[in-house]
């Protein structure tokens, strides 16, 4: 392959004309230093390091890496350090061009004491894309702000085993949630100029056995219905300007050198005129890992060929190896150009090629204001998902909503017994992207300068005094604070038990990157402090505090109410004792199933009519809470649903009114479900179409009409080409496996083929 | 399509051409019923049951459903019955032709009081193909006996996954072992004029979360270069004339539906020219349960089209909805032509074409004679596999083996208990398909009819008087019998505890079909049985008489040994004894892996490295003890590996010696194993290529040499075309983490496609 076309502007045309190899390839790596002008290289030994600052920028540079994100340094300090770092490219080296700085931004900017805000599942369990685009236009706001051009954000793998450790870092388990969350979360940072990136371009979540970086076992059908819609959608819908590949293989193939990943679905089929970035040491992966590189050169040749256009953080691979490569003919200096004029449009696009850098640096950026906290208190409050009740919650009944019918809590004058390893940890209200459980976990004593109340606090400040104990760790054997957590217990009316996970990486933690867990069953022995607590017979409140679903089927049977939080960010124990008190109306729904246990893995309520219970096995798969559910302090009921077919390159309506029958305000998630009753291969039993977070009044009703693409219902045939067949389609309101309100409509014409524009999201109106 | 090659011989064409539609769709299906003519359709009321026996062969039938082995009858008795039926069909229907009989023969003839050898993966641990044909040919002689033409065995699928109850049908982990050992099988039954039938075509032990019928994750490259393999050495090296679909879908298509295997890959690439039939009930089923055919018309309509000669057990969907569809013109009559065609050349082949049954049936037929008894006795000693064994073991050195340097033993003269659920349970020898565990667990009071001793009457005969306790059930949460068990041991110098699964259908045992697992953990109390034993300080001898793999890795590292047996048949037990007294020297070989937990489901010791312990996940995934692994009561060592490589077309040669450098005489598995250093994709880190089984005196050596087909290194590549690239290939003899000897060579030339001559085997020559 040597024929590129570039299909870049005449200005990027010009500046590739005159380009030495070394500056090309400059361009189309990074660089990473600390705060001291180190070289960061956690690969060090394995993965040669390139020289200093000046030895790595005298021909340009492709990216910063992780200026803010890798020390606690005060960020308008760094921002000045880095207005020089540019001013230095601009002013010293030949060409003049600036660097893109790129940053981690899964849960907020990873920068010493910037917001933090829920972690992806919780947007997940919001059903909330406005709120999510909101988060993302004030992360992307913090970026523009100190200079970030990229943000590594969103991840959309779709979860597949909750035994990988980075399910924290995912949406949900249906492409479609996954989509349009993540999709309005780029649609948000790019709202304010900085460029999103997809991770992990593809697969990735079904790593066998749920171990990171695990071979996945994947048919083309799975792989594009299930794993690629997310992506699709954010591409096609969303615009996204840049995408990373996915570390690991599938059938066989790692994807940092599946050139029909990275250039044909990806450019060909959707259209993308992004960049693809690399994941972390994925380029030179290809040869230390998956051994189908003999050399670094190869590994270069293989990946540049495939589409990544930038090898990151450093250009282990992209440098020295690809220069070689390139000279001795192995490489067509083409396929340089073509990744080197994507990087400069990319940077010509951010004002980059014109950037001089000769004024001042930021000063007075306020990176966790008021309105940060307000959106990081709505998106932890919406995704807060009530998993159980028998009527214990809430704790203190709102005068306004008290009564003869109200709900009976155990009331604000009860003695409360707030217990367990994550009740009075800051840190358990962030995932392992945070900078929280990222840089300061290995900087002890390090402040972290942020106003981050635990759940002790939180319930402290909002319900009183309360007895507390921590009873056991998150991790580890010890029980010796069971005794004491079982005498708060018995001296309480109600025990709040908040237990879950830490999170960390590469085994630092019991949630995140390279902590992927053999059990489902909580961490260490907080099962067992739960028991002894049970056992005293006081009514439990069980939060869970976790990065996954954990198999608490146990406990949804025998706790007075379970709360399950997903990393609920910096405002996430005030939203938990809102929960609590009942200050605030839970409404999020679970993005995940609660797995039924260990031994039923990997599972998925997308899952054809044999992958549920059936008679020709003795197991059941069923998890004991599925995808979708988490209740109220109100009740709803569905009336009236209408529900027109459509023809297969048209769009179906449904329409429902949803009344709230109870006596508080609350929100309800109206969610539609799908499933085509034949089809020419096997569908799943239910599939989710739209969703809509409807506000009802207690006692007050609303019109939902959501019209839905019968593109929504594609998938591959056995041509495997995405396409709608007709037939009938079941649709429902509820959950995939409740029906709150059914009807069954026509999908009419020939089998239609679905396009790049198949990946339009679904209107909701609500009246 | 409806230009179909029928390739039939005149006699078949001609045949074809008199016959009415309903004489034809008769040919294409089965009749069951039991000993008292009642019609047996397990799926009653869910599928549409034919009519007694007159209406349904009026127009002649295809095949005789399980005449053997439904009921628990006098074989001779039914012998003379099934006469009749032949001849009421060469006399009673206007064509005149016979069916065919078929019968289950998994592990042995499944017919009341027939030989029950052990099961599959006691063949896998037994590395002796030779001896496998010597039992398949058994086999098939007391078919031919009986009248029986195809059986429906041996079963190919490559063990994925531990928690599959199906798992105990198996031959092993391993596609290429699979594979020799299959053919063998094949090869013996078929040498006796009797079909075998290959099951299950393909990738149903890859079954979601060991789920029996669950759908199945996979790309087209692990298929090809795992799944099929065995498949292919089956119909290419062992001509078999029957396969058998699988239940299962694989990326969203059922197999039986699925034309680009069943006659695409099966007889297009392969030149399989025998008969596909149905696994019972897998025709209905893509109507019923995969939901892919809108009725049962429709169902025939995809099945037969796809390549799916005849349905059985009976013909719920080839008799009237298949009538119906050809009638309307939905299904071309070519294609049912097409099916009788194949099926009436089996019958041409099989002599039923000129077969008259006006002789007498047969009499005097011996089931299980002196020969069935040594071919059974040797494969059970072959196939125990000892797992640990800290010099326990032998109880009873052998005289001429005792001395110095000697193994010592416990010795003869210990007190000896036999404890366990397994230990005194003849059922426990023997697989859900052994007509003890498939038809008679449903009788209870009907008498076995075959000399199958148990565990402990063997040990006592072997060795003498014993104290014996049972402790516990293998199912179920009962400790009362554990206080008897402990006293016991206590008494005793060693104890032996006997454990592991009962065989059964549907959630009737412990393993078998239906009875999926999703624990690796001993069923029932047995692992605390164990551990309570182990707490009286007794040496503790566990005997684990599974059907499958359990995660014993605790056990290993504290028992005085450790004994696996995958149910060993009729023979089992004394096999068992012997091998505990020290009279077999153990020669097993693991043909699964011991798995670690249930929480690294799937594995399988054929990954690439990053399916194995990494940096980038806490968890490990080695098995305790892996796939080849096994001890003998004497050693050995290798010298002097020679290897040479060859063209990427031609034949790699590996020659080792062999030393056995202990005092007993005894077998070694000498295990060849492969890597390629570099490859376009992704390769396992160890792929077994070529074994023998070679007995090697006390003190002797052998020169063992292999012949290994390059094509045995053949991977699917990007253009998913198998073929073998040039590079640098690891050969080793040992296991696959543990390398007694080895060599780099080199497979020079250009990449090569493998055709269908690649299926061709090892040879092996000892000297």
């Amino acid at each position: 392959m040597t024929a590129v076309d570039l299909a870049a502007s005449s200005r990027v045309t010009s500046l590739l004309a005159e380009m030495t190899l070394e500056e090309k390839l400059a361009q189309i790596t990074g660089f990473w230093e600390d705060e001291k002008g180190d070289v960061v290289a956690p690969l060090q030994g394995e993965v040669s390091v390139t020289g200093g600052l000046d030895d790595a920028t005298r021909h340009g540079i492709g990216h910063f890496t992780r200026i803010y994100g890798t020390t606690p340094v005060d960020a308008e300090a760094r921002a000045r350090v880095l207005w020089e770092r540019q001013r230095a490219l601009v002013t010293g080296t030949r060409l003049g061009i600036p660097a893109i700085v790129h940053e981690e931004i899964l849960t907020g900017l990873s920068a010493w004491k910037a917001a933090t805000y829920p972690g992806p599942l919780t947007w997940g369990a919001a059903f909330d894309p406005a709120l999510v685009a909101r988060m993302g236009a004030l992360i992307g706001r913090d970026c523009r702000a100190l200079g970030i051009h990229q943000g590594l954000a969103p991840v959309l793998d779709v979860v597949r085993d909750p035994r990988w450790g980075r399910v924290e870092e995912c949406i949900g388990e249906d492409p479609y949630l996954v989509g349009e969350i993540g999709t309005s979360y780029v649609e948000g940072v790019q709202s304010e100029g900085v460029h999103a990136t997809l991770k992990h371009f593809v697969g990735y979540s079904a790593s066998r056995s749920g171990r990171n970086f695990g071979p996945v076992s994947m048919g083309p059908r799975e792989l594009r219905d299930v794993m690629m819609v997310p992506f699709e959608m954010a591409v096609v819908d969303g615009g996204v300007r840049s995408v990373m590949h996915a570390y690991t293989e599938i059938d066989g193939v790692p994807t940092a050198a599946d050139g029909d990943l990275l250039t044909g679905v990806l450019r060909d089929e959707w259209g993308f005129d992004g960049v693809v970035v690399a994941d972390y040491f994925g380029v030179a992966f290809l040869h230390l890992l998956h051994g189908i590189a003999e050399d670094l050169s190869e590994a270069a040749a293989l990946a540049l060929e495939a589409g990544v256009d930038v090898e990151l953080p450093t250009g282990d691979a992209y440098l020295a190896p690809l220069a070689a490569a390139v000279r001795s003919g192995r490489v067509p200096e083409a396929l340089v150009d073509r990744a080197v004029a994507r990087i400069l449009a990319q940077k010509e696009a951010l004002g980059l090629l014109d950037a001089t850098f000769d004024g001042p640096p930021p000063s007075g950026v306020d990176l966790d204001g008021p309105e940060h906290r307000e959106v990081a208190r709505l998106l932890a409050e919406r995704g807060i998902v009530l998993l159980a009740n028998d009527g214990t919650l809430p704790l203190a009944p709102r005068d306004d909503a008290a009564g003869d019918g109200g709900a009976q809590g155990a009331g604000a004058s009860s003695r409360l017994a707030v217990i367990g390893p994550n009740a009075d940890r800051y840190a358990a209200m962030f995932g392992c992207y945070s900078f929280a459980n990222h840089v300061l976990d290995k900087r002890p004593g390090t402040e972290l300068g942020l106003d981050v109340p635990t759940v002790l606090d939180a319930v402290r400040d909002e319900l009183g005094p309360v007895l507390s104990a921590r009873g056991c760790d998150v991790q580890g054997d010890s029980r010796e604070g069971f005794a004491e957590a079982v005498s708060a217990a018995r001296a309480a009316d109600v025990a709040v038990v908040v237990v879950g996970d830490q999170a960390g990486l590469f085994g630092r933690g019991t949630s995140g990157e390279g902590c992927d867990t053999d059990s489902l069953e909580l961490p260490g022995v907080q099962r067992d402090l739960v028991e002894e607590v049970l056992a005293t017979g006081t009514p439990v409140v069980l939060v869970l505090v976790t990065g996954r679903p954990y198999a608490i089927g146990w406990a949804l049977e025998r706790c007075a109410a379970v709360v399950q939080a997903f990393f609920p960010g910096e405002e996430g124990a005030r939203a938990i004792a809102g929960v609590l008190s009942g200050r605030v109306n839970p409404s999020g729904r679970l993005p995940v199933s609660i797995p039924r246990d260990t031994g039923a893995q990997p599972y998925s309520y997308l899952h054809p009519r044999l992958g549920g219970d059936t008679d020709v096995t003795n197991l059941s798969s069923a998890p004991p809470l599925g995808f979708g559910e988490g209740l109220s302090y109100t009740s709803f009921a569905y009336e009236d649903l209408a529900a027109s077919g459509a023809a297969t390159d048209g769009t179906m309506r449904v329409s429902v009114t949803v009344r709230n029958t109870g006596d508080r305000d609350g929100d309800e998630v109206v969610q539609v479900y799908a499933h085509q009753r034949r089809a020419s291969l096997t569908r799943p039993v239910a599939q989710l179409v739209g969703f809509a977070r409807v506000p009802v009044g207690a006692g007050g009703s609303r019109r939902v009409t959501l019209d839905i693409p019968a593109a929504r219902l594609a998938f591959s045939g056995r041509d495997l080409v995405r396409a709608v067949e007709p037939g009938e389609v079941e649709l429902w309101v509820g959950t995939p496996l409740r029906r709150e309100a059914e009807a069954v409509v026509a999908l009419t014409g020939s089998r239609c083929a679905v396009g790049r524009e198949s990946a339009r999201r679904v209107r909701a109106d609500c009246q």
